[in-house]
C-alpha cells in the first residue's frame, strides 16, 4: 500500500457525531472547509452506534426525532459543503509543528497538516469490550480477539470459546459451526440472548442437535502451556468451576466509550473531560478546540442543544485563529446574500 | 374592569420568541411551570415579526425554515406543558420583595409574584417608531398618533396628514377618505410605497380621483396655535419648503425595538445588552435570568440556536434557585421514563 500523501488543512474535526457535523455547518459559513475524522466506519456517532431509532425529544424545534434522523438532517444541512470523510480510523498522534500548526496522524497512516483541530469525541471513541482477567492483555489479537479476527475461517481443528450474547457473538459462533468446526462453545453469564429472532432460532437448533456447546458461567481464571493459552476456568451460575480447554477466545461485549489517545495530548482534562473556555471552546493548546459532550466548563449540560452552541462560537473563534488579520462578522442566513450565495439557496 | 387577581408562581418568562418558547420546554422538563408576557399580540417575537416567511437555514437539523414554521414547530414542542400566556402587554415595573421573590406589574395591571423571571427579549420590546423631531414628543395622543387613535372616525372635519408607505399607512388614509373626509394628505419621502396589490390600486384610484392629496416629502419643523399643533412645515424632494394645515397626524414608520422599561431594572449593561455569567446565564439580580439576543458576554453571537442553549443552563440554574435543598439530575428524553410521562409519550 502506498504511503498516503499528507493533506493539508485548514481545519479537521475529530467525530462525526450531531456536534462535529454541525461544527462543519458553522465553519462552513464561515468559508472554512473541513475534514472529519471518525473511529466508526459511519457518520453520527453515539446517535447511530447507541440510540437509532429511539426518538430524541429535546432538540430545539424538532419536538420528535429519532438518532438517525437527526444524523440524516445534520448531513442534509452540510452537504453544501465540501467535506471529506475519513472513516473507520482513529488519531494516533498530534504534534505541535514549529509554525504553530499540528502534525496528525491516524490509525490507518493518514497525515494530516492544519492549522486548527476540533474535538467533538463525544464520550470517546467507541472500542470493544474487553474481558476483564488483567492478564489477558497479552493474548490480544494471537488467542483472545475482540473482533472478527481474519484467519477466523481457518481454526476448523481448534478449541473456540465465543464469549456473548448479542448478534455479532451468535453470529460468530453459527458461522464456525458452519465452517464445520465441532469444538464451538458458546459462554454467556446466563441462558438468554439479545440478538435477532432468527439468529435465536438458529442458536437454539445448533444446541438442541449437539453442534454447538452452551455453557452459563463467567471465565474466573486460566491455564497456560508454554506460554501459550490452553485452558480458562468456568465458573457457572452454581459456583462451581470446571476448567474448558481453548485454543482461541472471540469475545463479543459490545462497545465501549474510550478517551483513547487523546488522553495523551497534553489537554488539560477534569474527571476525563477536556478542560474548555466558554468565549471559545478552546483548550488549553491554542489551536486546540472542543465542543460537545467531551468537554467541560462551568454549568456544562452534555446536551446535544448545547453542543451546537459550543460549535458555533468555536467556529467564529477558529476563524480569528486560521485569519488573525481579518475581522469575522456575524451574518444572518435569512439576509445574507453571501450566505446564501455558499449554501447554494436563492435568496427571496 | 374589575382588578385582576395577582398570579403566583415559579418563573414568568419576558418574550415569547423563539429562546422564551425553548425556555418554557427546559423549565417543562424540570416539571417547572411558566408564564409567559409579550408585548405583541402573539407569541413568536422577532421571527413572526421581522421574518416570517423568510427561510432561516442555520436552525441545527432544519436545512430550511421559516420563522413561522419554527414558531410552530416550538409551540408543538412545548404543548405537553400548561403554559399561560399573557400577550399584548409589557412589564412595567418589578419589585423585589423581603422573601426575595420579584412583584411584577404589566401594563394591562395583570400582577405577579415570582420566584424568578426569564428576560428573553430578544432586541426588546416593538414600539412604534416616531417621528424624529424632539418637540413632537408633546402632541404625542393627542395630536400626533403612531397607532390607529379610537376617535379617528370623528375627524371628518379635521386636517389629516397620514405619514408612511406601508399597510397600515395606506389604509387608515383610504379609511379617512371613505369615511368622508375631504382633508386628508398622505406624506412620504417619494412616491413609491410598501403594501398590498389592492391597496395600492386603491390608493391609486383615490388619487387619481382628487379624493387623496399626496406629498413626496418630509416634515422638517412646525407652527403652533395657542400651543396646539397648526401646522408643519413640509420639505419636498426639490428642497423648497411649504406649510401645511394639521389637525391630526398618524404616522406609520413601521416598529423598532426599544429595550424599554427593562433599561430600568437595576440591571447591568453593556451596550444596552443584559450583562449574564455563562454557567446560569443570571443577571447582576439573583434569581434574575437573560437569555437570547437581549443578554451579552464574551463570545455571544445572536442566534437563536446559542438562546437555545442560554435556555438550558438557565433553567438548571432556575431549578436550584427555586428549590435550592433539591438536586436536579440532568436527565435525557430519550431514555427517561419521568421524562416520557411529563412530555406525554409511551417509552419504547
Amino acid at each position: 500500500m502506498p504511503e498516503p500523501t499528507t493533506i493539508t488543512t485548514d481545519t479537521l474535526i475529530v467525530g462525526s457525531g450531531p456536534t462535529g457535523l454541525f461544527q462543519v455547518f458553522q465553519l462552513g459559513l464561515l468559508e472554512i472547509k473541513a475534514h472529519v475524522i471518525d473511529a466508526l466506519p459511519y457518520a453520527g456517532g453515539q446517535c447511530i452506534e447507541l440510540y437509532p431509532d429511539k426518538p430524541i425529544y429535546d432538540i430545539p424545534a424538532l419536538p420528535r426525532c429519532t438518532g438517525r434522523e437527526l444524523v440524516s438532517r445534520l448531513l442534509e444541512q452540510i452537504s453544501p459543503f465540501q467535506t471529506t470523510f475519513h472513516l473507520g480510523q482513529e488519531v494516533t498522534s498530534v504534534e505541535p509543528q514549529a509554525d504553530k500548526r499540528f502534525l496528525v496522524q491516524t490509525s490507518t497512516g493518514q497525515r494530516f497538516l492544519t492549522k486548527t483541530i476540533f474535538i467533538a469525541g463525544g464520550v470517546g471513541s467507541f472500542q470493544p469490550r474487553e474481558l476483564s482477567l488483567e492478564d489477558f492483555k497479552k493474548f490480544r489479537g494471537t488467542q483472545i480477539h475482540y473482533t472478527v479476527p481474519s484467519d477466523s475461517a481457518h481454526w476448523i481443528k481448534q478449541n473456540v470459546l465465543v464469549v456473548g450474547a448479542n448478534d455479532a457473538a451468535l453470529e460468530f459462533a453459527i458461522q464456525q459451526v458452519q465452517l464445520g468446526n465441532p469444538k464451538v462453545t458458546l459462554l454467556h453469564r446466563r441462558d438468554q440472548f439479545q440478538a435477532q429472532e432468527n439468529t435465536l432460532i438458529e442458536i437454539d437448533r445448533l444446541r438442541q442437535t449437539h453442534q454447538l456447546a452452551f455453557l452459563a458461567g463467567q471465565i474466573t481464571g486460566f491455564q497456560t502451556h508454554h506460554d501459550q493459552l490452553s485452558a480458562v476456568l468456568i465458573t457457572n451460575t452454581q459456583g462451581s468451576t470446571q476448567p474448558l480447554k481453548v485454543d482461541h477466545i472471540a469475545a463479543f461485549l459490545g462497545l465501549s466509550p474510550k478517551l483513547g489517545p487523546i488522553s495523551q495530548w497534553g489537554l488539560n482534562l477534569d474527571k476525563r473531560q477536556i478542560v474548555v473556555d466558554t468565549e471559545k471552546f478552546e483548550t488549553n493548546i491554542s489551536g486546540i478546540f472542543a465542543v460537545g459532550d467531551i468537554n467541560t466548563y462551568p454549568g456544562k449540560k452534555k446536551l446535544i442543544l448545547c453542543g451546537f452552541h459550543e460549535a458555533t462560537l468555536a467556529a467564529f473563534a477558529a476563524a480569528a485563529h486560521i485569519t488573525p488579520d481579518k475581522a469575522t462578522p456575524l451574518q444572518y442566513t435569512t439576509t445574507s446574500k453571501k450566505l446564501h450565495q455558499l449554501l447554494g439557496v436563492t435568496s427571496n
